[in-house]
């Protein structure tokens, strides 16, 4: 199913035979985004052929699908005025996505070769908090007065269309720039010719302000369906759109973001090869780092019941049974939960039926691990009032894991913090440090250990 | 930003007070999805008199976007007829979606009323796989002959343009209905009025079969950027459609399939209410009942270094803090690698560098946390030779344990199987197993400990 594979050879063979001008009709028919895979693939020198015949405008294309790494690799190639060139002809939210990687004395190098306009342009977008709409907003739309009329607006679209990033939601706006309408493409095709744009709008936009994170523009796209969505100022002026595809690279990101939180991963940067070696490496340290110190309390009350252990030394054995069923019902459960609140499903709101639902859930799921626990410690030792001891423990810790895999997060939650970020050290460290009392409290019971 | 809360007392009011007219009057201006999200929190009885005062299609668009579930409810507060009417007024992939998870019975109750053309289309579509291209695509696109003129396709559009999902990719079919060209709504209103759909339309159309994973559609999708892929049957006639916002919730729903996978759950349905609470039970404990069986040779070679243990039973403290050096680090490791080859960042290609960066991130991250354990021992026990061998067992645990977290997910992309679904408890049970054997060898040769 990858279509470049088929070209590749054929690429190759023409960049060897120096046949600049093959080359060049063969990468006409390649869709830019799979002249990024071919680029990819290709060796350095290889590279530098490939680009030497594209337009500036496939090239712009191009950069605009790739990583900013490959893109500061790729630029390293042109002369200064060539990567200019490149920079303006790309959209403005690929261009910032790019200026945002590059080292800042070659940001301010190019910058300074830009028109002044451009250049002004670029450094307001430069300007607002990293992820954000603003950030990841483009100023290619398209804007309508409220007074012109349907024909008067496809006309409009007909001259400057070619070049916004989309043309099928167009914004209307008054005298000061202030937003005051959307109307689709689909309105004014359907419209007769001489309506006024004001007539066919809709006065009720959705829109986000350029400050907003990108997960609110996300989420206002996702539940509307919406095509693109206007980012304006404090002052409710037009400065720009974010488009659909934008927002499924941001989705995506976004899980992203969950997925390492919950492998207590702190990531500056989403992508695996994007985050540089040292940052990701510190970025891992940490929390492990905690997690380690924190282990430092179950070896604490280990301790504790170290007469207990020593006049049974088989309670040993079942540490890592008990450990693993806790953290494993934990993280199943805390999974469920942020993951449900990450998507919307799930609110606040439901804390009650959800508390309830789970702790019938661990009841259940704990009494079949408790019973299949006391088989296997039977097994093991064949010791009926051990097995009885591994049995309970297993059962009342998975109960336990099971319910605060979900009041974790729920708590997080209320409190306005992310339910991500440190449910999954907190649960396996509580669940740890319980499992270990539960059991030794349980076996000091029925095993009439002193301790 | 909950924009619907604004308007739900007042609504609740003229429920209260009988003012049909006025509820009717105030519901007009609310967009469907916020009517979906107040009907959400309404009373049963508040909710028929809110239904009653609405017409077939705002309620059809509105269901789309209710969960099944919650559809199923609101339907069994219809006649038949009504229902049927709702659902013929819904978008063919929202009522394949809704008749998915109604009862058999009932389905074919209402199949039964439908006109026997929809009748028939349904019946196709529903025999589509699940999760398949043909289940999640809809039939209503614009298709356009390649010998018509640009305005006579202008002409078709605008007089069947309202009710398709998306008019603003059109695609070119010759007489057998076989796909072979697409243009976009832009291409014909740049176009001149008397060019022909041939000239214009790009012929290299991007496409699915129905058979296809959604998963395949997305991909598609985002890569190119598209606003809709068509689908196609297997003489490559063009069957249906699916646009990018259905794709938005195929990427979440994704993502969230992985995150449960990562947690070993095994769910027949990505929602969390949805699921099903038996099904989800049933889902949640076969992986769990799996890795207590697991933790059995754990327990084993514990009982193998019995001798050891009762020697030394300051040995068990560290137990904890191995097994969650283990844990964490194999999970941190392999969260990024599955998810850099689901985002498809990371190919297999590329095996030996991330094998070889891995290994040397985990040695360092090992070091480190390799050197807190030796001084948390100390602090905990005063015993050196016992410090330095659990520094440098968990210094060893977490060089595998990263190098096993990045190993295994790789080895199952190269078999095809799963990155997500088996890695998360095979590597925890790896990492206790291995983690247990390398702390007591190192103990037995440091200690001089005979086992």
């Amino acid at each position: 199913m990858k279509w470049y594979k088929i070209f590749t050879p054929e690429l190759k063979e023409l960049i060897e035979s120096k046949n600049l001008k093959g080359l060049s009709l063969l990468l006409r028919n390649i869709h830019p985004a799979d002249i990024a895979d071919i680029i990819r693939e290709l060796e350095p020198t290889e590279r530098v052929i490939t680009l030497r015949v594209l337009n500036k405008t496939k090239i712009a294309e191009i950069f605009s699908l790739l990583d900013p790494e490959e893109e500061e690799e790729l630029l390293g190639y042109f002369t200064e005025r060539r990567a200019k060139s490149i920079l303006l002809e790309m959209d403005p939210d690929d261009r910032i996505q790019l200026l945002d990687e590059l080292p800042a004395s070659m940001v301010k190098k190019l910058l300074n070769l830009f028109p002044i306009e451009e250049r002004e342009e670029t450094n307001i977008l430069l300007n607002y908090p990293p992820k954000s709409a603003g950030r990841i907003m483009t100023t290619g739309y398209v804007d309508l007065g409220t007074e012109i009329t349907v024909s008067e607006a496809l006309e409009i679209i007909r001259k400057t269309g070619s070049d916004r990033e989309t043309i099928y939601t167009c914004y209307a706006i008054n005298e000061g720039r202030k937003l005051c309408g959307v109307v689709s493409l689909r309105d004014i095709i359907l419209a007769k010719p001489d309506q006024k744009i004001y007539q066919i709008m809709n006065e009720k936009v959705y829109k986000v302000y350029t400050t907003d994170d990108q997960e609110e523009a996300a989420r206002v796209i996702q539940k509307y369906d919406f095509l693109s969505l206007p980012v304006v100022d404090s002052e409710n002026r037009l400065v720009g759109i974010i488009t659909v595809d934008d927002i499924l690279d941001v989705v995506e990101e976004e899980a992203t973001k969950d997925f390492h939180k919950m492998a207590a991963i702190q990531m500056p940067e989403e992508r695996y090869f994007r985050a540089g070696y040292l940052k990701q490496l510190s970025g891992r340290v940490g929390w492990l780092f905690v997690l380690v110190l924190a282990s430092t309390i179950s070896g604490k009350i280990l301790q504790k019941y170290s007469l207990a252990l020593s006049s049974l030394i088989a309670l040993a054995y079942f540490i890592p049974m008990l450990m693993g069923a806790g953290g494993n019902i934990g993280s199943q459960s805390s999974t469920l939960v942020i993951r449900a609140l990450a998507t919307g499903e799930l609110s606040l709101r439901q804390w009650r039926k959800v508390l309830v639902s789970e702790a019938c859930a661990g009841f259940v799921i704990g009494s079949v691990l408790g019973t299949t626990a006391f088989f296997i410690s039977i097994f093991l030792l064949d010791n009926t009032m051990l097995g009885i001891t591994v049995g309970i423990s297993v059962a009342t810790v998975v109960t336990v894991g099971n319910l605060a895999g979900v009041a974790i997060p729920l708590l997080f939650n209320y409190f306005k913090l992310d339910p991500a970020i440190v449910s999954a050290p907190l649960i396996t460290t509580i669940l740890d440090v319980t499992g270990i009392i539960i059991y030794f409290e349980i076996a000091r019971r029925i095993l009439n250990i002193h301790s």
